[in-house]
């Protein structure tokens, strides 16, 4: 029995080792894994704030003429206590005096020389900021292992961060293996061979994670270049290695692996496209093996070797929620193992659909690039059709697109 | 009545200039617009390809005992023609032999020396992938103004691009405003003053598209001061500026914007945290004027300014599909414009649920930066509750979470 794709992760997960720390600038952190808790230094507000331009006032004045003491711009420190019968004009932003109960707004107030007249009852609190209602100091409002968005980098600044812990993002070496495969950029294809192109989806891929591949080349498919290769990229944490994972009469890599002195960890997955996908290890360093079809080589990295590289940095959401669609179309399968196709996410109404993609199989790049997502269909299903409810796991970045 | 938000894109839009273009390597390209058409200018597979290690056959020889002519590794060429009584081992990616019309996978054959007993009745086409069914030659693949995705690098890879034309990211220029404001990393805030946070998340927003911010600094709240500021940005292609756009005493951003010479489109729009947003030009600079509370930024950003920089790339998806989900909370507003709140996601069997994470307002980052997605209120709603559906626009880059 093939192993499950559970297992297969556990065993991953368990033999990954955390990577080390770097300080780096906060606008430059977005996506990293933060690797140290934040507490609050400070409180925010970290005074009472006026939350409009406007009237300080006690509210037993208002409605009422109040003589104007005082105006306070953001940024300044009022130098006059709010009595009975004064007003402050405090700006946005602005601490405003002590004594004060609320702020009205200028809209709702006649402005006269000397004197206010505020047209309304104000209410306690009103549009006031209170010190600390965000944020309290000591509160903990970041944890190591939570991976920073721009709204975090934002609350990084706010408690006054200039620069902050992250974890060092894993340094990956990779080997392509196919005797058949020729760098694209050559003018012509040989007769009987490929371009190679899972060297620059795999570093495409890596580099969405902020990592860069060090990218060894195409290696001639025998055991001696193979440990050579091996040798060169072990300076690495991870090594990625494309093709020669079969158990053909030119698949190289497994053997190659065990004289390097690498120790397989697994080799054969219950999943389809990548079922070849081996695991191995050599001291603290991780080896990828993936079949060399160019759809297989996507969906091994988003399924494994993603999840793989930011438990290496620790990160705490590894697995976040699924997006629930119907399906359209049909998709038969045998029960042997569970299959990824990719579909196009289509909203018509309320109504979320995962359109199926048609494809020749793993080595169909055109159609398989135009999905939006991918979805499983688990290996004990025989079939999926028009309206059944799927799980689609996002492959674009939607945060590079917008809503209207 | 403020500026409805869709008419203050389509005013955007309208004075959008397309960005110029560069040439990038293909693994740098991902999340990049593509400046140009791609036609295949090769048929995939290039030959009838082994879909797998097995020998090529004549359908009608099967089953049965036949003669081993040839082994084909892939990357070689077939020196025999396929005869009737004939086999040819061939391996995964190799050409198989002229007139083969089924491969036979190894496992259901006896391998003798000379002689090879095929066990199965062959079916015509089994594990053969022929020439041209994934890409024919002149197929239009990829189209000027499509996001590149990792898939899509390993496309143009696979049709033999080693570097491909992609719009260039247009640059941005930063004035932060606020007298108030303190750089973080500053030992200790002064009394009245808070730390800036506006800068470091739009730096971290503008990097998720790709691009680079010059930070001007934080700017003394005068004309003369703004203008000169507004004179050294006008290299830039889009100058943002946080803060500073109110109708208060202290806001001086409008009229430096006119006297630097510029002209005010449009200012307040129907949108609640961001009302004061601000857009102008000079010649074809972009200005982005935004209020400085740090919600407001983050949303003001993802609705009006990333759309506005894709747009400048060409980009033709702006606007992808929302996720539809049950609402949990109770939040209720004025029917004075629409409301953007934060959500977070979650699943409970197939139902997604976006919990409301309650605000003190849109200076209140510790909260907003928790969300998930956000979700637009309408104008004309005044309020929503447990279990009504509700379209979430995710905000976390999910490509960088994996599902298990």
């Amino acid at each position: 029995m093939l192993l499950p794709i559970s297992d297969a992760i556990n065993l991953i997960f368990s033999n990954v080792k955390e990577a080390g720390e770097e300080e780096l600038l906060i606008e430059e952190t977005s996506g990293r894994v933060i690797a140290e808790d934040v507490e609050s230094k400070i409180e925010m507000p970290p005074f009472n704030k006026s939350a409009m331009d406007g009237y300080a006032v006690k509210t037993s004045d208002t409605p009422g003429k109040l003589m104007l003491t005082e105006v306070v711009p953001a940024g300044i420190i009022p130098e006059k206590k709010l009595n009975k019968g004064e007003t402050t004009l405090v700006m946005t932003g602005a601490p405003v005096p002590e004594g004060t109960e609320a702020v009205v707004m200028r809209e709702q107030t006649i402005e006269g020389r000397d004197y206010i007249e505020i047209q309304k009852k104000a209410i306690k609190g009103e549009n006031i900021a209170f010190k600390g209602e965000d944020i309290k100091k000591g509160e903990r409002l970041l944890e190591k292992g939570e991976i920073i968005t721009p709204g975090k980098v934002s609350l990084l600044a706010t408690l006054g961060y200039r620069r902050v812990k992250v974890k060092k993002i894993p340094e990956a070496s990779l080997i392509v293996t196919g005797n058949e495969l020729c760098e694209p950029g050559s003018i012509e294809l040989p007769r009987g061979f490929i371009y190679n192109s899972n060297a620059y989806s795999l570093m495409a891929q890596y580099k969405e994670l902020g990592g860069k591949i060090n990218y060894i080349g195409i290696i001639e498919d025998n055991i001696e270049n193979l440990v050579d290769s091996l040798s060169k990229a072990e300076k690495a944490n991870i090594i990625l290695i494309s093709g020669g994972v079969s158990k053909g009469d030119y698949d190289y890599v497994e053997e190659s692996i065990k004289q390097w002195g690498g120790k397989i960890i697994f080799h054969y997955v219950a999943i389809k496209p990548g079922k070849p996908f081996l695991f191995a290890k050599k001291k603290d360093v991780l080896v990828f093996g993936m079949p060399g079809n160019p759809v297989s080589t996507l969906v091994i990295f988003w399924k494994f070797i993603g999840p793989a590289v930011l438990k290496m940095q620790g990160a705490k959401e590894l697995f976040p929620e699924k997006i629930p669609a119907f399906f359209k179309g049909n998709y038969s399968k045998k029960k042997d193992r569970p299959h990824y196709i990719g579909v196009k996410l289509i909203k018509s109404g309320n109504i979320l659909t995962a359109e199926y993609i048609p494809s020749h199989g793993s080595a169909d790049v055109p159609s398989f690039c135009m999905a939006d997502g991918i979805i499983e269909i688990p290996q004990e299903i025989k079939a999926i059709k028009d309206g059944d409810l799927v799980e689609v796991r996002l492959i674009h970045p939607p945060f590079r697109y917008y809503e209207r």
